[in-house]
């Protein structure tokens, strides 16, 4: 199996965080995500603690929630002490009917209109991540406007590409997100934040890109930022107290993909962080981290019900289930690699070459590609693993297809989270 | 301009229908579709006169409702005397809330599970477009079980290449929809269906791919249907006596791609089937045809508010907008081509190259890359054109951006047909 959550039990049945998924693809119907919320809880823990056991005091990784956003995930991370990152209005939004506490709430975004800058201001958002002078200028603007010195990062682009996939990689300095250091610009960025009356710079933000395995492309962006962050204090006399390092460590989606130790490269960064300190000459400052998909991608199962199986003769075959890219993306958007099994035979062989179509009406909705499972037919269970990142928070009404619930698992409790929509939900807009 | 329906007025504005996109904006907000009603019906009635004045009695245009759905697009789809393709039973709901005659309707889709099929059945759906055996078989038992002698075509993919994108090719043989001819298995596939009592099996559908610009792969079909068709009459003495082309004519995104005359086509595809028919001694079947594509994109607009222009010394620049991925994720999908303009500029010269980024964050949210545009700045209004299929559609969402409102342009007056989702509406199924 791929993960400890996973198992078969003694009725062949494939078992995620101890409950037979075949029993709830029944109580529940498909298409139906599984929520592992021990397993979310802790990878929590992993970053809190091993955070604050290596790190200033302060140092708090965010939840990334763009990867996974409904109320009572916002619950849970805050449960967990963690503070929350937010990319939109709507995600604020989501945190505060959550009861997520507004001050510990980073509102990120390539691009904040006046009316998003405004509602965060008014809800006491605590920090904002600038990304643009437009965007710096309107909110000194408005906190002005308001009596506010508003408590900002400025996103920088270090320029560092950890070779992951282009689509997901936004550290390279050609990006729509932050201002490069490079060349030269983030200087003057940070030039004009330090003349904005209503700014509290607090320090600065990357993000380099995503299924990174291991420290090593952390370790590059602080000593790119460490640099930058000297060369301000020499030239304007200001030293950056915070340094968010962004997100990105990776998830195994199949066998083949790594295992990260997530412990053990939080603390590499953590020591790399204080010996270049000293180096620089230079306070520890202040870290923050940003895991969206690490804390939970792999809490994540959905079942699906197979409902046609084509063999195409002389081609290749088929699986058809009851969901797709509306629910899933990702496979066509950037070829995502998944590993599947078929829940109600996981103790026979995989020996079932296919590929597996959504019910989408288009040739590329496809969940995954010459994948082995096992022999498939019409009503059988068929489990995705490692889902829990992009996949709710991406889907779509397209061919009109009804939105799935969530479930989640808590210590040997299965509960609902979010609800199936109804045909009545695609309507709810329409006059 | 690119269409028509598009000018420049005085006042410098991009004008769209009749309307200036300006004050549509201001009036309206962004992001926001606009969806030219008049563009919509004359695109009909090219396909339904036309049809009507070259084909046999009962030939129709099926409008592929998964381009464009919500209730007012079904009710004027009816009113232009048009049939219906769904693809799922959100689509077919969304059909009888806008009163469209059941029996008009036509059921498509590749994996129809239980409870769809229970639902067109009680629906009284006009044709079921059988995808495969599984469908076949539940579709016989599940008529059996409510006395209905169900009228149907079967789904064959005539192995035919367009030569259009992979990701929008159906007609190939390698794909998941309906059932190859070239193996022989689309001959077995009848022979099943004409066993089953409770279908009344009336013809065949094939569909082969999208943005098609030019009857000659129509044609090609044809000859590949109705030597299938022969084959069939001559083994099993059935005579299909109903032919539905599919869809896939293509439609104008920038000024390179050619001009679809549509009405000739179908005259030319006409002719050709007659012929064709002469030749096999078969009588000249009922032809239906299911452009989506071609009925509504070049009917829509999008327009958003720039927020931010970021130039990156020595690599490029960036314009971000208050939409992306989330309203209109073609690009991200299929890397697809969009004209656009800034609206209250439009009468400037186009010399600033950049790339529009949506404001979703991920490096892939991106609308177009090195488009030229005018002089940009926060707080213009951008018109990206020929939106009106597979955005509002297509739309997520993902970073909980809001889904965009629907204002339909019509003979001179404005009105919303969807309204924007609140913030409310983005926790209406959180428990």
């Amino acid at each position: 199996m791929l993960q400890s959550n996973m198992a078969v039990n003694p009725q062949g049945h494939f078992v995620f965080a101890g409950f037979d998924t075949v029993e709830l693809a029944k109580k529940y119907g498909t298409g139906l995500y599984l929520i592992d919320e021990d397993r979310i809880r802790g990878n929590c823990r992993q970053y809190v603690h091993t955070m604050r056991s290596c790190m200033p005091a302060g140092s708090v990784p965010l939840f990334a929630s763009k990867a996974l956003s409904f109320k009572q995930m916002l619950r849970i991370i805050n449960e967990e002490g963690m503070c929350a990152d937010v990319v939109s209005a709507g995600e604020l939004y989501t945190a505060l009917a959550a009861d997520f506490p507004a001050e510990r709430i980073y509102f990120h975004g390539v691009n904040k209109t006046d009316e998003d800058i405004a509602y965060a201001l008014d809800n006491k958002v605590g920090y904002f991540i600038i990304d643009c002078y437009e965007e710096l200028y309107a909110l000194d603007r408005m906190a002005g406007e308001r009596g506010i010195r508003q408590k900002a990062l400025l996103r920088l682009t270090p320029g560092i590409d950890p070779h992951t996939f282009a689509a997901v990689n936004t550290g390279k300095v050609d990006c729509q997100f932050g201002v490069p250091i490079e060349t030269g610009q983030a200087r003057e960025f940070v030039s004009a934040a330090l003349k904005a009356e209503n700014i509290d710079l607090v320090g600065y933000h990357c993000h380099i890109g995503s299924q990174i395995f291991d420290a090593q492309p952390f370790c590059d962006a602080i000593d790119i930022m460490l640099g930058f962050i000297s060369m301000i204090r020499d030239e304007f006399g200001y030293t950056a107290s915070v340094l968010d390092l962004g997100g990105g460590f990776g998830v195994r989606y199949v066998e083949s993909d790594p295992h990260v130790d997530i412990p053990a490269c939080i603390r590499r960064v953590a020591a790399y962080l204080e010996k270049a300190c000293i180096q620089c000459g230079l306070p520890v400052p202040v870290v923050l981290m940003e895991p969206g998909r690490s804390i939970v991608a792999d809490a994540g199962v959905t079942l699906y019900t197979v409902g046609s199986v084509k063999e195409i003769n002389g081609y290749r075959s088929y699986v058809t289930v009851d969901g797709g890219m509306s629910d899933n993306p990702r496979y066509a958007l950037y070829g995502s690699e998944y590993t599947a099994i078929i829940a109600n035979k996981a103790d026979q062989p995989a020996d079932y070459l296919c590929s597996i179509a959504g019910r989408c009406c288009e040739s590329g909705a496809l969940i995954q590609e010459n994948i082995m499972l096992q022999q498939p037919e019409r009503g059988d269970t068929l489990a995705v693993m490692v889902t829990g990142a992009y996949n709710y928070s991406m889907a779509s009404n397209y061919n009109r297809l009804r939105r799935l619930p969530i479930v989640m698992l808590h210590e040997g409790k299965d509960y609902l989270a979010v609800r199936r929509e109804t045909f009545a939900d695609l309507l709810s807009c329409d006059l």
